[in-house]
């Protein structure tokens, strides 16, 4: 049993192209269906039931390209709309924050686990409480880190300024004690050698994105999903409103082929 | 002739109390009523026609609250929406543009202007427009200066990090030979001393806040709107949903002194 169609991924914007890259990387037969919402980006400062309707669109306008999985690449959207999107569509919906919250519980050896998103994802305690869920004694310090998406969307990835900015983000995380830190935010593995650099080899990072690429594959595998190509798949980019430089920026620190993207407006 | 009603001033959010900082130590008896869009900001990424439609709402909204003039203190809305609002209302519209640029036009010896702003104002070439309609021979340097807000919102005013940033964003157009510097953000006033301590003596900055402020003054002088009173004017700060922690930098910055503010949600 396989299925040709495509896994359907969606973002509030182009943030979400590093689950598409660990997708590609992790199942390079697979055909995905990416869409981002530009016109509405940021989600973060939005009221949960505005997220939950956008993600709903969102969601429907992927079903209607017979997406077999549907895949939420946003932190916000992950942490209010999964229990929605699950109960609405037929689809297995994976989204980044478990995968993550669960990659970490298993690197932690001394049970206390950082999290680094933006001040909406902090705000919202979502990988607190998925990481809390499984291990009641789990200590976790987070940090919002507000300048870490404008200065990756300006495309200083390999820079003494980011760097910088890191570390004074990191530090107080750092003198807390953690022994792993969770990447939260699907910007941030396009810093995860930046951030790796400035937090030294004593320290785990557990990136969001490729953890969710491994959970969709595990989803696939078990309902009998995957690709009966053995060609490399498809991948098709579709945004709802125009891109701007950061698509570029992603493009290319991300190395994705894709041709030109497709502007999908809202309905 | 005097008139004792509110100056009512808008912007997409919080960075326009630069503009009512300014008002007040210009206008100290006036009362200022202001509301900040913080429901949907940012503005920048909007379409026009979405961005003249929140103008009218927020300008009818202070228009309630009987303002006798209305100030755009947003570079956004001041690009897109001035003739709309002039002629829908009966009262002043001073905009942050207009004034911006002529300041610059009597500051510059060398007919060589830059403008830094955020990516939107920009790309929407408002400066450029406003200053070239004056003088056609003037050159314009231009730049986007995306990281500039996200360090002001984080407090990062008087910091190493945000100066070497500030230094970066600069550099091209001091090595264009500008000898004058628009702000072209309603933020960049609280990064004033930075810029200037960057720029060194050489070049002239423009503060569109204060030019706005002036700009106010001459109106009110002109068509007998001034306040009779000669006591200290009230300031009523009010949003369109909660304001994150920006208000508090901005307050302590501009060390403006307001009480609680108001929440006054969108109709």
């Amino acid at each position: 049993m396989s299925n040709p169609n495509p896994i359907g991924v969606f973002d509030s914007g182009i943030g979400g192209l590093t689950v598409v890259k660990a997708l590609r990387d992790q199942l390079p037969n697979e055909t995905i269906a990416y869409l981002g919402d530009t016109a509405r980006v940021p989600y973060g400062p939005k009221s949960p039931e505005t997220v939950q309707r956008y993600a709903l669109e969102l969601a429907h306008m992927l079903m209607h390209k017979n997406a077999k999985a549907l895949v939420v690449a946003c932190n916000t959207v992950s942490s209010v709309a999964l229990p929605l999107l699950t109960r609405k569509f037929s689809v297995p919906v994976i989204g980044v924050i478990e995968p993550g919250a669960r990659a970490a519980l298993q690197a932690t050896r001394i049970q206390h686990v950082g999290v680094i998103g933006t001040r909406a994802t902090i705000r919202s305690g979502a990988y607190e409480r998925a990481l809390r869920a499984s291990n009641n004694n789990l200590r976790v310090s987070s940090r919002a880190c507000p300048l870490l998406v404008p200065l990756i969307e300006e495309g200083l990835l390999d820079d003494d300024v980011t760097d910088r900015v890191i570390l004074r983000y990191v530090e107080p995380l750092l003198a807390d004690g953690i022994d792993t830190l969770v990447l939260g935010c699907t910007h941030y593995p396009l810093l995860s050698a930046a951030i790796a650099r400035v937090l030294g080899p004593e320290i785990t990072l557990v990136d969001s994105a490729k953890n969710c690429a491994s959970a969709v594959q595990e989803t696939l595998d078990q309902q009998s999903l995957r690709s009966p190509s053995t060609k490399c798949g498809e991948l098709r980019v579709a945004f709802t409103d125009s891109a701007d430089n950061f698509l570029n920026v992603a493009r290319d620190a991300l190395q994705l082929n894709f041709g030109e993207t497709e502007l999908q407006p809202l309905p």
